[in-house]
């Protein structure tokens, strides 16, 4: 196993998350991600930790991105380095988490009162404002606009490439077994493009910790929510998720 | 002083809210809505009632909405029948609040860590469920269509007239001394037509209650605040309101 110590452990620390690290690396057009095996619920209210969750999610994005961008969506991924690092294109973050709803489910369900896994007659593209400290706020893209975090051109990519990423992950994992309930996303900017066509990409993760995943025949939750919930067995539903991405 | 007693009193009661009740008429395609003194703030959980207050968003609204009209805004409103009464199209309300905001004050300036007054580079138009059991929660289009709450061209007729009444209220309150801050709007669908162009009209009212009014030079606040924030003066404020806009 190839670990961060003996790859390119000396680039300075950019931006530290709940599950990953970022870093500089000697090309400045490249970041290095480092998976770490934390988990956090609740805006950080709730923590927890458990070995080979920075692996598994590293594993399943480094899998999932080559093919989100075969199929159309630019990416920030370039490759995997180690189980828990992978090598990706530096981009500015846009502050804006992406979530893309085919069912109701957690918060969205409870404030609307509806039943967790009522189905969507059409997928839900939601927009949370990025800020640990104002607990991630609902925002909309009026909004995002008005206080210039993204242009209207932006967001509007933004929204496109969220709904293409639906388009494709949900009969992807379908045919694997399992519904795509919900799923975060965050999009990064490269820097010296101006047109969004080019300059925005998907970039974070797409793992068991940004997605809810529900086994097709069981019912089963295989994501973040055995953590959040206290479900139990939730390193074997993430290593099951990989597994089943593996197959592909 | 013309009441309720002695106009049209025998109408079935259709809908009470908080400040108005509404009442059928003999004619099916009119209603008749009658202005309460009754205020609640903060989904009802603070309440209070004035003498006149009725009277005042009745007047108010019964001045702005042919002014709308004229400005090319379908509206619910047909004529003033009393001081606390008028007759209204009856239309079936959109279930969703339509947020129209130009300057981030009270709960959005809350919520994103901005100081009450900042003003916003352009305007932000914001959804909510109308449900006091769930609090109103903050929707968007993707929300409102998924649950059938209004269609894709529903939303964007509500979204664009939305737009018109803010371009048509901001100046209009301007040259009469008063910053328009935000306000509240609800749709209603005529019964019989599908082309959201002729179904979709504003209904309910324009008055302190759903707008928040700042006096420009002073910056005093000339609104339901007055009442949600117990600064006193509150009948005071409505009824200058009323007196600048008669000031036409």
């Amino acid at each position: 196993m190839t670990t961060s110590a003996n790859t390119q452990s000396s680039g300075e620390l950019k931006y530290e998350g709940k599950a990953k690290r970022v870093f500089a690396t000697a090309n400045p057009g490249e970041y290095r991600v480092e998976y770490k095996d934390d988990a956090t619920a609740f805006n950080a209210q709730k923590r927890g930790s458990w070995a080979g969750k920075g692996a598994t999610n590293n594993a399943i994005t480094a899998l999932l991105y080559p093919q989100l961008e075969d199929a159309g969506v630019p990416t920030h991924f370039l490759k995997k380095l180690s189980d828990t690092e992978q090598l990706v294109r530096a981009v500015t973050i846009v502050p804006i988490e992406v979530i893309v709803r085919n069912v109701a489910a957690g918060s969205f369900a409870k404030k609307l009162g509806l039943e967790e896994g009522t189905p969507l007659s059409r997928p839900v593209v939601e927009y949370c404002y990025k800020s640990d400290a104002l607990g991630d706020p609902l925002v909309n893209t009026d909004t995002a606009v008005a206080l210039g975090w993204a242009s209207v051109a932006e967001m509007k990519r933004i929204r496109q490439l969220a709904i293409q990423v639906r388009d494709f992950l949900t009969p992807y994992f379908l045919t694997r077994g399992i519904r795509l309930i919900d799923f975060k996303l965050e999009f990064g900017k490269l820097p010296g493009l101006s047109d969004p066509g080019e300059a925005i990409v998907l970039a974070d993760e797409i793992s068991p910790d940004t997605c809810r995943f529900w086994d097709a025949e069981t019912g089963e939750k295989m994501d973040k929510d055995r953590f959040r919930r206290d479900l139990g067995g939730v390193e074997a539903a993430y290593a099951e998720m990989l597994r089943r991405i593996e197959q592909g």
